[in-house]
């Protein structure tokens, strides 16, 4: 057997105690998948006394991730700081610039540096693998930078935040308004004391932007992505969702067009037969079309130590078998730039709710602004008011066929103007799948 | 760029002219996402003169597989002729004999001889890559192999035929009879003439065996699987899972339990709002139950040129980045051996459909039976009959909560034994899904 892969360990959270854990317990497994034996033998974190359940007694303790990095007699480096800068930065460069290769489960440095980083490790002869940072357990990563590269690919899209599922799934089955569902979240640790990295929409852009390198084969693009959170998702359109045949998920494509590559994450209706519509609670999901195969969709957990350590350990054991890939899938400098294709050019289907005032003519002056904006209907619902409803309006919920953004957009401001609305219009892009 | 990977591929029908299309159009392409050309430099088939769409006469030529893999020039032979003897196993174990490394869709070349061959590839420093073998289109190779090796497994399963899960599809939304639906399959290209290796489970038994090596570490061992195939299956079966919020599908599972590895195929009743339920008509799907991830779900295309093709271009590339791992995810020496777990042991619920004489006294006794066996019922449907049905028969259905295989088959020969039934009982497994 060849010799030990010889890690440092940067990070001992949640995900970094569970890796030190199971590398030691399951050494003997672990052996035999990789060919040789791996062992951890320097970690660096915050507090050297703390127990993790894990004997740390027999490697080299560094308080500093960068010293970790810049000295330690490694084969890898193994970051799991977190931060987009920092220390994560610092000790990536360092470990990449001794030509040592990197695992990690930080989106947001790459979604933030990755080809600066991926560049850095071309010219130094190392690689970055980083199966965890996006959709968790499920092997995304892999499966785009190797499974599919026969293939060219025209879309990959996916729920990649698990507490806007849970909360979304929630509020589907049990009616709950968004402000209760949140409380429920956080009070259950699915949602953080501040919520808005997630439910923002941030968070699933992140990954995007490494799935949309990995299917393009372009440079990331974070600032590009239209990114719009779940907040303003109402029971009321959830509601309607349901009675229409769909759900609504907050969804995160990543599209190629005529004009270049979207790039857009937003609560998205979907049919509700499709197998997607079926991923409830923090389950992620991810798709992929392409020219040859057609589409996949792969299901799996988003999130969780155990799950986010087992993605580490593919990319461990990789590195184990001397597997040396470009960290997004071709060389860093082949990578072409990233092309964007305006949100106002997307097309799709849309759903539309009005709270119309109950006049004479309102619903006839919506129609004529559609019609103004070549948007052709696919079905109108002017739904009940409650008895004893005492409002002046009536909710009406318009699904359009394909049209534009801008389209819609237009229609809308100009159905606004017309002053037959009490509320702002509310729409929700529809996301057709296979 | 490194020196090209120089390929010899054996058979060109559909799949293999589809891959030295790709490998001929995509050139470019592939040589940036594999670090190095790729070029078939040598080809068997059995007609040399056929209009492939590509191009060959660049190409050496070789009439037999096995001249082509002894002597050909090449760095990988790539064998697509089929069958599990015969050519495809010889010129396999010629390439492996001079060291280099194979890719094959060859699934009953590998559930026959997958451990001989590795064996055989591990002395000779070469490996045997087949993602193409198992599920088509779906990379359930990979990531078993690779992306899943932190984790123990505790089950995979799936729908792995595409002809089968077409019928039953089929057979469900329109309510046609089995016979009707194989016709309308074969005249469409979707069941062959002789549809038995499809719709027997013996093709999804060929796939599993695979499967159950790389989950479980152990030998292949095809002839211990239990097989029932979809033949029995009922519209009258279909409709009354649906009423019970089941679907039928015919699923592969292998199943850790205390007593060995369970392997069966068999029609499979599923939860009809699972993921996996989703799936329909010719499209695959593998689960995996894991220690560490819990569970995944991957779906794809079963089968077809370019599907297929594309699982091949992903190991091709494998081959030209230098990836090389043992076959079965561990070396072949260190397989276990399979330990059979007995279908008699299996646990699970059941579906039981009767046909009882319209007697007095008939339900009393088979719930006797029942209760004898330590059976519990879960529900009882006494379906209603037609109107204007002159039978003397009342078809009662039973669901169990989790019981043995054993317990099962003993109730219903003491059943039949009674005399209250006009037909042979009907049984159909339940699978319990996360």
């Amino acid at each position: 057997m060849d010799s030990p892969l010889r890690i440092g360990l940067a990070g001992l959270g949640t995900v970094g105690a569970s890796l030190a854990r199971l590398l030691s317990t399951r050494a003997q497994t672990y052996a035999l998948r990789a060919g040789r034996p791996i062992e951890v033998v320097a970690v660096s974190a915050r507090d050297r006394s703390r127990d993790r359940g894990v004997d740390i007694s027999a490697m080299a303790w560094f308080d500093d991730p960068v010293e970790l990095a810049s000295k330690a007699e490694i084969d890898l480096f193994v970051e799991l700081v977190g931060g987009a800068e920092g220390a994560a930065l610092a000790s990536v460069k360092a470990a990449l610039n001794r030509g040592i290769p990197v695992v990690t489960a930080n989106k947001a440095l790459l979604a933030h540096h990755g080809v600066e980083l991926a560049k850095l490790a071309q010219r130094k002869g190392a690689t970055i693998f980083f199966e965890a940072a996006a959709a968790g357990g499920i092997p995304i990563i892999k499966t785009m930078r190797e499974a599919l590269r026969g293939n060219a690919v025209n879309r990959v899209y996916g729920i990649l935040n698990g507490t806007c599922n849970y909360m979304l799934t929630r509020m589907e089955a049990e009616g709950i308004a968004f402000e209760d569902c949140l409380r429920d979240a956080q009070r259950l640790g699915y949602a953080e004391a501040d919520p808005t990295f997630d439910i923002g929409g941030f968070d699933a852009a992140h990954k995007l932007a490494l799935l949309t390198s990995l299917a393009f084969g372009c440079e990331i693009d974070l600032d590009s992505i239209f990114i719009e959170g779940i907040s303003a998702v109402t029971n009321a359109d959830i509601e309607a969702a349901a009675e229409l045949g769909y759900r609504i998920k907050l969804l995160a494509v990543a599209q190629r067009t005529d004009s270049g590559i979207e790039q857009r994450v937003h609560p998205t209706m979907i049919p509700a037969h499709s197998a997607l519509a079926q991923v409830n609670g923090v389950t992620n999901a991810v798709a992929v079309d392409t020219d040859l195969l057609g589409s996949i969709l792969l299901v799996g957990p988003g999130a969780g130590g155990d799950a986010t350590a087992s993605a580490v350990l593919s990319d461990v054991i990789d590195m184990a078998r001397d597997i040396r890939l470009p960290t997004f899938a071709v060389e860093a400098k082949q990578l072409v730039p990233y092309r964007r294709a305006r949100m106002r050019a997307h097309e799709g289907g849309y759903y539309i709710r009005l709270s119309v005032l109950d006049r004479v003519g309102a619903f006839a002056s919506i129609a004529r602004r559609m019609a103004e904006n070549d948007i052709s209907l696919e079905s109108i619902v002017q739904r009940k008011r409650n008895d004893g409803d005492a409002s002046d309006t009536a909710p009406v919920i318009l699904i359009t066929h394909e049209t534009t953004e801008a389209a819609v957009k237009k229609a809308l401001d100009a159905v606004s103007k017309d002053g037959h609305l009490k509320e702002a219009p509310r729409m929700i892009r529809i996301e057709a799948l296979d």
